[in-house]
């Protein structure tokens, strides 16, 4: 039997649990060249929200009565003559929230095992660390000596965007909710500042924490704090935007009035979407396991148990109530 | 005597005719080295408004009793041993709202009346003409075949970043208030469509003028055009901020609620200051002076007689009553 989730209901602003529902099925038999993988680990991501929405986005919404869209990784425990992959391979792919995933095997990629375990594959190996590198990387362009700022700093992609640019040589200031995320960004991941924006005097803070200005933003989170950054943007600034939390379960969006700094500033504001960069995850990957081995960069993983949680630990991405790559552990 | 227009209050939000005042004043001897200047023509920008904000932005505000900041075109009527500049020279620079300009020199240079009359050079091949051509060329980075869109389209810059991204091969839709700018726009200057958005059909009219999407679009107003125009963006479009002359008067900026746009197209907002390309202001006045000669490139000035009407004058910046480079001859 596989225990699968699905899509019942379009929320409007913060999802209620019935915008979900589970259901059991027997699982059909396989076809020739197929695959049944058992998924060990789902991603929740705050893309999910999107996801959910009627329209098209960067990629098409869920179909109400399909299985819920998630990453994941899983292992092969049956296949047909498959040409690619074999039982006991652990692949990484868009399995969706179930606990098996059948399938001919398209968009599914065998992970390395040798080189990190399966949770480290779906954070800083996986869509998050993809994310943070090419968007701070290649979005961000930073420098060697430039003042970084990431919000949703202790998130899954935010803490490897500020690891990287200390890498790279750069200031990095994460603003973060909460004293103890900010405790980690600075004590543990090495950030030269951290403000918790729950204490209400960002704007303030901020001016503190980069007396010389803003050369590099990445937007995890939008409203307020895109709208404070904006207000300490140097010359030819660059704003990666990545998502905007503070958004997403918004009917109406708030869109930055400080805008117009972009234009004092002769700055920009740029928007990403990690596929883009697919080719060079290979690349990326090698790299960021290179850092990792070399203690340069450390992966956080914040697990949570059971399939039947999903709800619950999906609330998480939105409360804060989490520190790095939410997973939820379905094995 | 010299007739001055001094600021002498800072507006909220419209500024009130009680913001500036005329005096006069006899004007000193010259001393060694300096020069006279006989203001012909004052420009009037929709930036003017920034400037007498209290706060610096890409330039100094304009202290209370000084001078109203403006650029001018005027003669020399006398130079004691200048090093540049004769009697009989025509200097543009920044004059101020006056009739005399006693200065040293500095800031301002000659301009050639065989290439064009001084008008011209005050519109096209001034600031106007430089704000267009490195903004859709250098910021905008227009190709041959994408579609432009141009708000404020009918205005000193507009109809010439309309024109040139015609030149460039582009499909060109202008966005302008009242019938008969957009009847100038497409018959005048040969743009391919114009809305006249105080028909209040923006989203619809874009939609039907755009049916392949938006791929740059360069903003002089802000608000809610900048805001429709991000729901019709094509992948990778380029977005120049150039001004929000909507936004100028209100004590809330409003921002653009669907910037998140930019996330889903992997677009780009950029904003620019034309003062960043002054070295190469030579080679564009060039460029659209030769432009002109061909007849690929229509200049266009509104020019209104008397310094005594520059408060009426400059409220048709922000009423719209005025069709091209709105200028004060105070000759």
């Amino acid at each position: 039997m596989n225990k699968k989730l699905l899509l019942i209901k379009r929320p409007i602003d913060f999802p209620t649990e019935d915008t979900w529902a589970f259901t059991e099925e027997r699982m059909p038999e396989l076809e020739e060249g197929q695959l049944l993988i058992r998924q060990h680990l789902v991603s929740l991501d705050p893309a999910m929200r999107g996801w959910i929405n009627a329209s098209r986005s960067y990629i098409e919404a869920v179909e109400l009565g399909d299985v819920m869209r998630a990453g994941t990784v899983g292992e092969v425990v049956k296949a047909v003559n498959h040409p690619k992959f074999k039982e006991g391979d652990m692949l990484s792919g868009w399995g969706g929230v179930q606990q098996f995933t059948l399938t001919d095997g398209e968009g599914f990629y065998k992970i390395n095992t040798e080189l990190a375990n399966p949770k480290v594959h779906m954070s800083t190996l996986g869509m998050p660390g993809m994310t943070a590198y090419f968007g701070i990387l290649e979005v961000g362009k930073i420098k060697s000596g430039e003042t970084v700022v990431v919000s949703g700093a202790a998130g899954a992609v935010g803490a490897l965007v500020g690891q990287i640019a200390k890498i790279k040589g750069c200031r990095v200031i994460g603003i973060s909710g909460g004293e103890e995320k900010c405790h980690y960004l600075k004590e543990d991941l090495g950030f030269d500042e951290a403000i918790n924006y729950k204490l209400g005097n960002l704007r303030k803070d901020l001016k503190k924490a980069c007396p010389e200005g803003i050369d590099v933003y990445f937007d995890n989170v939008g409203g307020n704090t895109l709208d404070t950054v904006l207000t300490r943007i140097n010359k030819h600034a660059r704003i990666v935007i990545c998502g905007a939390i503070s958004q997403y379960n918004k009917k109406v969006i708030e869109g930055p009035s400080n805008y117009l700094s972009l234009l004092v500033n002769r700055a920009k504001m740029e928007g990403m979407v990690v596929f883009d960069y697919a080719k060079r995850y290979p690349q990326a990957v090698l790299q960021l396991a290179q850092w990792m081995k070399e203690d340069k960069l450390k992966s956080r993983e914040d697990i949570y148990v059971g399939i039947e949680n999903f709800y619950e630990t999906f609330c998480r991405l939105f409360t804060g109530e989490k520190m790095g790559k939410l997973i939820l552990d379905i094995k």
